[in-house]
């Protein structure tokens, strides 16, 4: 059967994951190579071309690729460049043409980039939990804390591509924690899965309140999950904690967009049994009383597997 | 001369004024009412209309009129309802559907209708100092703090018609100052007009350092702002930590919408020599390093007398 299809592309520091998407958000053959193999990008293009190839033959879809969506740490959805991405191998202070590269080795299919939160967003608005919203909010709390901003069924880029950084705006005014991008009390240094553990390690060491988490050598944000699934107190409140320092940042951000909606995703978002209701009673203490009680909270519904390729695939469509 | 022309009014607590405006931004007529003499909103209206087609004949633009805009507190474009604004005395808790009323009292001239920030945002994109810009941050500072945010060349109203409430965003996270609005720190509270003036009183208490406002009874933004002309450090003082707060906020806005510029309008925006450097110096120090030095800070250019019915008036063009 001849069909519009298109491909989906993530690349993380570690693994790029690319897939082949029908318009119903089936992803038909998928496959996943290493991002940092290789310090020319001239090469990883060359291996990440071949493997595209292989997930075409393999899904029998040749000349039914429409095009390419590709959601890349500091993409930059005007330029179709990767810049100054410091977690790729490839990257570093450079500014990559990506779009174009990709696009030349594939035979001219066009390709789209942007971040990955951005990607997320699209991914959620076309075959997620935001379906048929116009207006909402996509948190992705990982490693990092990115965001993807929806507004009027458009998702923001702003001035110069990079808009949607909510990650480091100021959670902590004063004697915040040093974040990863040089700034200090950025929400990301909180809420993100590095933030999880980070508040772990200092609550121990500022208390001696018993907690399972004393026995560990490393603390990691699924150790402090698996500790309050048991019931441990300590782990209990770090997410009662990260979960007011989220819900306080997303009253602000209502106030900017008005959203319907704030979609969390990723893996710290797996907590949810522990971080909606301090999130939501942040919010409410904290927005104007227009909105209270009004903006929904919501977690992704897409398969944690094929969130990624979705999402970067959502892009392709628009092409 | 027969040509198209629009009205544009701006309501506000104590006073309305109204004008007509053609395309170049010319206010060919206008004229002021009270905005308190009628507790009915029907009484109100019917004294508007009045004042409208007085103007209208004025400047012999009957059959020209091609629609009307108006700018008021809590007005929600989606619904063309005034909602809630206690600071109107026909106004109250009640839900307004103002822009029908007013059309059908103007032989059915099609009637827009937004917040005062939303508006200065569409005047200062169509006529003022963001003429060619596709995103920008408009922040009013008069009595209160006021906001319109302009992405891709259209003013946000998010999922309710009420985005852009950057006056409630949260300046001073722990004890900050009581607003109007219910919540503590809002950066209305400390850099809006009223704001300044209490920063004024506090430090006043707080210290004995000399300063010329101890002579005075009843503290205004405005004796601070001549006190600071003349030199008086106190004065001095009180705008840069107003610029300080503002400054440190518009990182936060700047992360949200990556805006090519913060404009800046309103009374306390006259203190513009006192404010732009440490504003600038709180946000460079406050944004991701890509952002640094890169978005422009901006004063309205709009003859102060005329901004605020251009602003409404602006509105009209899209009807």
């Amino acid at each position: 059967m001849v069909q519009d299809l298109v491909i989906g592309i993530d690349i993380g520091g570690q693994t790029t994951k690319c897939g082949i998407v029908d318009a119903r958000g089936t992803v038909l053959s998928q496959t996943v190579i290493r991002s940092d193999n290789h310090t020319d990008v001239k090469d990883f293009i060359a291996e990440l071309a071949e493997a595209l190839n292989h997930i075409i033959a393999e899904a029998k879809a040749e000349g039914q690729i429409r095009g390419i969506g590709v959601g890349a740490p500091n993409g930059n959805y005007y330029t179709g460049t990767i810049e100054g991405a410091v977690n790729l191998v490839w990257g570093g202070t450079k500014t990559i043409p990506f779009a174009k590269m990709l696009s030349e080795q594939m035979n001219g299919i066009p390709v789209s980039l942007t971040n990955d939160a951005n990607a997320a967003a699209m991914g959620e608005m076309t075959y997620g939990a935001a379906r048929g919203m116009k207006n909402f909010i996509m948190i992705t709390l990982g490693t990092g804390v990115g965001s993807g901003i929806v507004i009027d069924g458009n998702v923001v880029y702003g001035h110069d591509g990079f808009a949607g950084e909510l990650g480091h705006t100021c959670a902590v005014r004063h004697n915040g924690r040093q974040c990863n991008c040089g700034k200090t009390g950025c929400l990301e240094a909180y809420a993100s899965a590095m933030g999880v553990a980070r508040t772990a390690r200092e609550w121990l060491e500022m208390s001696d309140e018993p907690s399972v988490l004393r026995s560990l050598d490393k603390i990691t944000s699924k150790d402090v999950y698996e500790a309050a699934k048991e019931g441990d107190k300590l782990a209990l409140k770090i997410f009662d904690f990260t979960g007011r320092i989220l819900g306080e940042s997303f009253a602000d951000f209502i106030a900017f967009s008005a959203p319907e909606a704030i979609v969390l995703f990723g893996g710290l978002a797996r907590a949810k049994e522990f971080l909606t209701e301090p999130i939501q009673k942040a919010m409410d203490d904290n927005v104007l009383s227009l909105w209270k009680g009004k903006v929904k909270l919501v977690f992704s519904q897409l398969k944690e597997s094929d969130a990624a390729i979705l999402g970067a695939s959502a892009l392709a469509w628009e092409l």
